[in-house]
């Protein structure tokens, strides 16, 4: 029998968890002066840079799901949660400390490939993953603390928006949460029920168990020199996160329905699924890209490819307003709604 | 009814976190620049100094007991324990985060309890808490990352002990594993069922419940200009902790019975359960204090109240060994035990 397949209960868990930790660290940056394995890490920063900090944990039913989550896709997103909230300081992150709660009946090999999707999305970010915590627990929990930097004067906060600013998002929105609804249909009516498009298939899958954050955008926005005046990650849900920084810079916003991003292979499985792909868009959540607030002429120096404008910032602190095509303007609710009725 | 006796369950949950997140957190360091509320807190560091970050979760029914804890209890141990590795590198701390996971049924009551121990314990190692996140799980967990400074000259490691040190530790020993076992007893056998002097009582369940990491040893030394040459902070337990130590060091260490730091009143509880104090302290762990290697010369710049020496470090790479009063020398196993049979 392969020593992997076994449970971890009973396997020397004193040196197993040593092992384990060697998984999550192969290298060492010049800045980390100790590693892994003392009681605490410890690295060098940059005298005129600040240190920017988030932790987020993931909790087994109720931020992911056994049924359709890989250990890999486990890893990977309690990572790129934290990742994206770095993200959306306009930093760039450097180290993480992970604490896994684990149920003693998980197999080693299962826990290897949860730290192997901390790994991939460790290293694609360049982030060293520097202290570790392994404990028991009735649950998968995992909790992800990112430490990343900035220049001080490039931090970007949810509240320097102004009126007049343009409101725009990287990428796409919505299909993270179109893909939860339809790993869970799936799920519920067995393999091959819904008709699906290969491709249109994994897009959505892959939006909502592999998150992308953002780190590209900060890069290239550090390489022209520019920076946006507020930003927020989207991760409750656009208009949500809307609210959200509309409250952090004391003003209103207007969000126009026909310009939201939304992905072509997300359209096809809105159409076989029945759904509306703008309710995702504006009430999903999950798709870690970045909502910020730019000036028209700081958005014209940006690739253009790389975001797209769905509104802009008004005076009247706290008016959210969702416009239609036909110039019909609503209050958009936090949930995402755009009528009176809906309950913030 | 008041409103915070009801379960987090329902109660509005979004403005109940943020409500929640303001009693982290009142004042704020000038080194501070983006506090709770954002994508991530941010703050300023000096040039010199390097940064030292560690993570520790606590999850119910294996870190703690309902039984005995108190919320306020689990809310400060969480915190203590990381403080506890901060200091064991010879840092101070400065900033933390909280990811806590609750179950529904628990009342907003008992959450700010918990809140409140975090606090109490951040706010007597002068810690700001800076970032947070509350979630949904079955069980309670709590997981605090903990980030300090130290100039890089005087960080500490587990690997810097030589041949010769003295091996010597803070405080005494032994008392919160006791006074665990104590709790549990109680627990069993009902209220009043086992006759202690209320002093003694008091101090092994605060020992466990309430352990108070020293970060004023480590200012005591920045104050003298003096640093150990290798720290671990007593955890796992006395014997594993001076096998880490030695482990890390490359280097063996003769431990003297007699010289182990027992409380009077750990002794008096002992007795009365007819327990070995020697055994629990050796072998306990929980005790967060300071396990250090240190040159005679250095030993006597120190205050002689704040350590005692237990030891001292030897040549021969892993020979742990155990002196007896009477001068029998036999091998020392990381769970405590002074006999071959037992197994590491």
């Amino acid at each position: 029998m392969n020593p992997n397949s076994q449970p971890v209960e009973g396997a020397g868990e004193f040196n197993l968890i040593r092992r384990l930790h060697g998984l999550l660290n192969d290298y060492a940056s010049p800045e980390l002066c100790v590693d892994i394995g003392d009681d605490a890490a410890a690295y060098r920063t940059h005298g005129n840079r600040v240190q920017v900090v988030t932790t987020d944990a993931l909790i087994e039913g109720y931020h992911f799901d056994l049924g359709f989550y890989t250990m890999e896709d486990i890893g990977y997103k309690a990572m790129a949660v934290n990742v994206s909230d770095i993200a959306a300081m306009n930093a760039k992150p450097r180290f993480a400390t992970v604490a896994l709660a684990i149920p003693g009946s998980l197999l080693i090999d299962q826990i290897e490939c949860l730290y192997g999707g901390l790994r991939i999305c460790a290293d694609t970010h360049g982030i060293q993953i520097v202290g570790g915590d392994t404990t028991r627990s009735p649950v998968i929990m995992l909790s992800v603390t990112v430490i990343g930097e900035v220049e001080e004067r490039d931090l970007v906060r949810r509240s320097g928006g102004k009126a007049g600013d343009l409101l725009c998002v990287t990428g796409t929105v919505g299909a993270a949460a179109l893909g939860l609804h339809l790993l869970r249909r799936e799920t519920e009516s067995g393999p091959g029920a819904i008709k699906l498009a290969e491709e249109a298939r994994s897009h959505v899958a892959h939006r909502h168990l592999r998150p992308e954050p953002r780190t590209d955008i900060v890069e290239d926005w550090k390489t022209r020199g520019v920076r946006p005046n507020a930003m927020i990650d989207i991760s409750d849900g656009l208009a949500a996160d809307v609210h959200q920084l509309c409250a952090a810079s004391g003003c209103g916003a207007v969000v126009r329905r026909p310009a939201l991003p939304v992905a072509e292979e997300m359209r096809i499985v809105a159409q076989a699924l029945a759904a509306d792909p703008l309710t995702y868009a504006l009430g999903g959540g999950d798709d870690y890209e970045l909502l910020f607030a730019a000036s028209a002429n700081t958005c014209r120096t940006l690739d253009p490819a790389s975001y797209t404008v769905i509104g802009e910032l008004t005076a009247e602190r706290g008016l959210i307003l969702l416009e239609d095509a036909d110039g019909t303007v609503l209050p958009l609710s936090r949930a995402g709604h755009d009528h009176f009725a809906s309950k913030d």
